[in-house]
């Protein structure tokens, strides 16, 4: 027997830049950032718009034609763009898939070219996995107009789509070339798009740093009324904070036993699918989070007071903590429609040893591999009458 | 405007490795390979098996399962292989990828099990694209049955399928968790498999090393009568080469301008197409390196005794030079079935400028980015009286 050992070191790098009116003329981002890394003859830009989000803006189209004219002897805009659904329930559909594969096909992209992608983070992960598997990966900058998507979803290294009626079935790791994050397509998301990534904030804050969630916790009310100066500081924070995950990981593409930061995922995800969609991904991790925060304060892991205080925080930017179909089924977790099959999903995904994020302290995450039903069960009660008592004061 | 500055450095490594009867069941290299890297869960392999190689090794499954009860502790074979067909026209076919897809998720497999690939390259590519897209990744184990797998297409950091009428249209980077070359494999394979894989061990001692050129050299008609100890060495060798170059080019997944080593394949691609896939991918290498090493001794570049050489060392081998498809609308370069709209189609894949390598001496590649068509189609006739006149010769 002989051996050969193989080691493949490969370094990925790419900016994410905050700006505002990335199309507006005057702003040389968008070119310079093209111009500055590709030959010539690759400079070709074809791009996906999020239907949604077009409805909000119609004239980006005609403005990016303009800065493409203005532009014109630093990149060749194809004439068409791909405008696919957003929404978690458009991820389920290969369809769109197949046809950012064949615009790339018709406008001849190659790896040098670009699929710049505009829209919430279903878009995003949608066409960035199209993008990532044209000719082995062509270079997708990722615009992201969601506060989800700006903080959370489109500045990491997956993409992909749902298959087999499981999240992110089908998808890749590969870095983007870019991430741009232009405040300005804040302004029309719905009350719904702009509350939703704030859990994810919240999520970060609970696993890294006391003082971010004080922040935010101190902004609750400022962020859910819209203060766009809150917001901006969260994305920032919370992106960041992302990003450095990743970047110092050890295991960015998550091939051994490194964990992303999923807590409250395992029962997000599966809420999104048994309210069919209903649940926006922010939404139900907001949901996911206070149900693993409130067992960790049955566990006795944090305090009753940091439990009140975690569960104040995202009602008063808005969220809603419960849902019935966290009842569904919970005596019979091995069942299709029981929140508690998502535990198991979550492993496969993930592959290995299940591991559940619980919480030690604000600021500090704790993992676990067993997870007890019954405390479960408790924790959703407990959940559940929480919520209405909040709600009693608030009215 | 904020800039984040992200680097995500990524670690690959994997074993190719050496061996004969991988499933004799006094062979542990596999289970070890398996019980070495996951946890317990996560065991399970499935295996996806080339057709026409198991026509050629029917017992192929029973001796696998039977190697699975002896090493019932360490791995959980799924019971079902997949079997798809083998060749370059099947990597044209996405529903071969579609089963893999629908059979990992029925297997409940997971990032941390496994997907053993055992076929000549077009199944290995075609089913490692269905892993690496599974999850983000399932670890995939090449276990390639062809000189040209062996030595070139499954070492390597590639997989993929042919969409659009374009080879490897879709497809991704990804190194596979280990590659495990039989040489039981080989004796099965008809004359043309067996030979196929040659002439990339001719590309790369061409381009890398003269010592390794005349070793083929002096042992090309003993490879052509099944030299069993000069395939060997023959294959070990080349793959060495192909895991330096991969490892040392700073540049792995090809996202800047290095190239791959792909001396003869701008032709070699196309002419593939244009044969409906008659001729297989190291039939239409020799013929594409024959042309580009006529094309660049008539360009001055090499003497015309290192060009006989070459040509020679090919025929001894077994190899056709010229195929009637080279002269096909070779006055009309932009025509789809020119051989020189593979000019074209190879710049789109690589991305960017055109790049072709050309031979400045035995052992010495040399990249142009311009070529003569008039040049061209002057050694498209060359090649072709060379070839009557050995013929006439062996005759």
């Amino acid at each position: 027997m002989k051996k050969i050992k193989q080691k493949v070191p490969v370094s990925f790098s790419y900016d994410v830049i905050f700006t505002e009116g990335l199309f507006d003329t005057n702003n040389e981002l968008f070119a310079e950032l093209i111009a500055s890394a590709s030959p010539e003859v690759a400079r070709k830009v074809l791009f996906v718009l999020d239907e949604g989000m077009y409805e909000h803006h119609p004239q980006l189209f005609e403005n990016i034609k303009e800065y493409a004219r203005h532009f014109n002897d630093t990149f060749t805009l194809i004439e068409e763009p791909i405008v696919i659904p957003g929404g978690e329930a458009a991820k389920n559909d290969q369809s769109h898939v197949d046809e950012v594969h064949r615009a790339i096909n018709e406008a001849g992209l190659d790896r040098h070219s670009y699929v710049a992608i505009i829209g919430g983070g279903a878009v995003i992960d949608t066409a960035g996995y199209a993008a990532a598997t044209a000719h082995r990966g062509i270079r997708a900058i990722r615009i992201p107009t969601t506060v989800l998507a700006q903080n959370d979803a489109a500045v990491g290294v997956k993409n992909g789509i749902n298959a087999f009626g499981k999240k992110n079935f089908l998808g890749t790791f590969l870095p983007p070339f870019a991430v741009i994050n232009d405040s300005r397509f804040l302004s029309t998301l719905d009350q719904r798009d702009w509350r939703s990534g704030v859990s994810e904030a919240i999520k970060v804050a609970l696993l890294k740093d006391a003082e971010f969630f004080s922040f935010i916790e101190e902004n609750g009310e400022a962020l859910d009324q819209r203060d766009g100066e809150a917001m901006d500081e969260l994305i920032y924070r919370c992106a960041e904070f992302h990003l450095d995950h990743i970047a110092n990981s050890g295991d960015p593409f998550e091939m051994g036993s490194s964990r992303p930061l999923d807590f409250g995922h395992w029962s997000a995800h599966k809420l999104e699918q048994l309210t069919d969609y209903e649940l926006r991904h922010g939404e139900a991790v907001a949901i996911g989070i206070c149900l693993d925060v409130t067992y960790s304060y049955l566990d006795g892991l944090i305090t009753q007071n940091e439990w009140q205080r975690i569960l104040e925080t995202f009602k008063s930017c808005g969220f809603k903590l419960w849902v019935p179909e966290l009842q569904k089924n919970a005596e019979h977790p091995e069942s299709e429609d029981s929140i508690f099959s998502g535990l198991e999903e979550f492993r496969e995904h993930l592959g290995g040893q299940l591991t559940i994020m619980l919480l030690d302290a604000i600021g500090k995450g704790k993992e676990v591999h067993e997870v007890n039903y019954e405390l479960y069960r408790e924790a959703i009660e407990k959940l559940k009458s929480y919520e209405q008592q909040l709600e009693t004061q608030r009215a």
